[in-house]
């Protein structure tokens, strides 16, 4: 019955290293709450990560714990891979109710297996694991050790395997025909609802071989003064003349993501944003092609600083992150990012969005935001980017 | 400069609302992380939700102070109504980092004026106050008294102003618009993600009047055995022959949210499946009649009760729920449910999303569900749907 997305090998590859990463810890017992992990571990694949769920994986036991809303059970039962003994639901008077919480039912099916006493990993800086949870959780279980395992699971996604970039290769294709629809569409008078509308058509049609998933983000769209934000969504007013946006995007397949973004200009473009853009494609092409297996997130990030360093721009943010399974509210993997500090070492099969934005302070009119990106895929030599898209400042007349 | 969609007075009035309900709790300061709240008190709203944030509000301050990641500023600039003094960054390495915290910085706005031995309120079971971001933010104020204001300004939103009302009313247009295309383009043989894509379509594209704004939650799409569980999305197979359907869709206008179920089967219904419709149907149409002020939440789960009892049919869920302001990963506001022990008095400017939805468990092939659902508005007699669409089990051959 199940429509697990991998082989059961590879999700048993995925716990093997889960609980060699938590023996090395000294973790017994890991309570993963972030819907990408469990849908790594499990399969689990429900767009029920507004009520309290998660699974629990324990040394001493094969296969991991399901545990969710009754009304989502089925939902375990038909995308997981685990048995139907290890899908546990609770009753719906635990929804939202001043009186119980999730969490003590949780701590039920642990003192159930005897492991009231172990030490519990849980991610606790992770959107899903609430101050509350939390704390009901401890309630329940007094004599358990509870240890941060925030970003446990999420460094065993890092590098992925050949399934996973192929799906990626393939969210790749998606953000190609979305991202061309956005540029051949955004016209002086056109509403940006309209723009969204089949930017979003685009995302989910995909290509005649396959079709695309919900995003993690809906479409940031952002025009003008907007341009200078990092976070904008579109509103109905119609595009203007002589005017910037540009967008951030992805193609999702299977739950992996291919974010990607580009600028736009309704007319002849100003002397200052061309400048700006000439500046950060050429850092950006040096800097994806200094990408290879070896050399260290903040080397890359040194590329991109040095290759800017003869311009005025002024670049805070990170410029990379680390990408592969998303789920709302974000597409990043919060593991490695590409910036001072972060020794990570690249390595063969590890993806990222390198995403050089420059969003700008606003002060006068000139203050406008010019972004683009590249999501890629670090290869045996160098990387291969998901996407094949014209890499400079559109212009629509 | 800031496009907020309401005047300032309607902001004020909610400020007001929100210091008159932490007085009567003894709260001096409240930290309100929510996106929804966020964007009900300041009118924040930006995609940013991934990150720390917030809006503190203090008895003895006007205004409330937006806090947020250096490159969202620009978007509290532009979206809020906030001074600019009040709009407070912080640097792109608190990001995702190992070694200090976003609400550390929180802390020291505190310190600096001076709240720092004073009651602080917190939203201690949301998505977005982490265990580790409370943590933080107590190890930051040992001196602080930290209180559980978990739906403290979400009880505020339960009784919307008339504005609020008009942005329902027109995103119940927009998914009159959207469930319509769905109900014409489901049929055998149609890839669901090409449904799946012209839905999406009709949610942003809305009407001439007006455009509409993405959704907190995608689109739910079940076939077959996926409509025994609750929150199912669409994949790239063709719908077939001889298979029930149902999708859970809302239409969004500036955050406020409009949902909608319906059900489709393509070929003739089965008995048994149209059997549970018209009994499913009868009662929500005796339910939806019954409403009126002065009634409470947990009478009108007994009106649908008694109405569906002569049927086989178990509904474990609650039957509603008060819906408005929208973000992900929910709709739903958290506050009255229609379910046995929920007291709430129905009062007009109220709204619910009612989804007497019928899962089943999954034993065998008649193990489909029916789903179906209205949302409406409390009025002075009675009530208003918010969509006009024809309530029946859809069949298309």
């Amino acid at each position: 019955m199940s429509s697990c997305v991998f082989e059961r090998s590879e999700y048993e590859e995925r716990i093997k290293k889960t609980k060699d990463a938590m023996a090395a810890e000294n973790i017994d017992v890991m309570i993963s709450t972030l819907p990408q992990n469990m849908f790594y571990l499990s399969g689990y694949d429900c767009g029920s990560f507004y009520v309290h769920q998660g699974v629990i994986i324990s040394l001493d036991k094969a296969e991991p714990i399901w545990f969710g809303r009754g009304m989502d059970a089925n939902g375990a039962r038909i995308t997981t891979w685990l048995s139907h003994e290890n899908i546990r639901e609770y009753a719906d008077d635990y929804v939202q109710s001043l009186y119980k919480h999730p969490m003590d039912f949780v701590g039920d099916i642990i003192k159930e297996h005897h492991w009231e006493t172990k030490t519990i990993g849980l991610e606790m800086d992770q959107y899903y694991l609430t101050a509350k949870a939390y704390l009901s959780l401890k309630n329940s279980l007094p004599k358990a050790t509870f240890k941060d395992a925030n970003l446990l699971v999420n460094w065993i996604r890092l590098i992925k395997s050949d399934n996973e970039i192929a799906y990626m290769k393939q969210a790749g294709k998606i953000v190609e025909k979305a991202m061309a629809v956005a540029m051949e569409s955004i016209k002086p008078g056109v509403r940006q609802c309209d723009v969204a509308a089949q930017v979003l058509h685009a995302q989910m049609a995909g290509t005649e071989s396959f079709g695309g998933n919900y995003t993690s983000v809906f479409p940031v769209m952002a025009s003008g003064i907007g341009t200078t934000a990092a976070h904008m969504s579109w509103s109905d007013v119609p595009y203007n003349k002589d005017e910037v946006s540009y967008l951030e995007i992805a193609g999702c397949r299977k739950r992996y993501h291919a974010p990607l973004c580009r600028t736009i200009y309704t007319g002849t473009p100003p002397p200052h944003l061309a400048d700006k853009a000439a500046f950060v494609i050429d850092g950006l092409n040096k800097t994806l092609e200094y990408i290879k297996p070896g050399v260290t997130c903040e080397s890359v990030e040194a590329i991109w600083r040095s290759a800017i360093s003869k311009s005025n721009i002024v670049k805070k943010q990170r410029m990379a992150y680390a990408i592969g399974i998303g789920y709302p509210p974000d597409w990043g993997e919060q593991t490695a990012s590409m910036r001072p500090g972060d020794k990570t070492m690249l390595e063969p099969n590890m993806a990222f969005h390198m995403i050089p934005a420059i969003w700008q302070k606003y002060e006068d009119k000139n203050d406008i935001g010019f972004v683009i990106s590249e999501s890629f895929v670090v290869t045996e030599y160098g990387c291969d980017t998901l996407a094949d898209f014209p890499r400079k400042l559109f212009v629509s007349q």
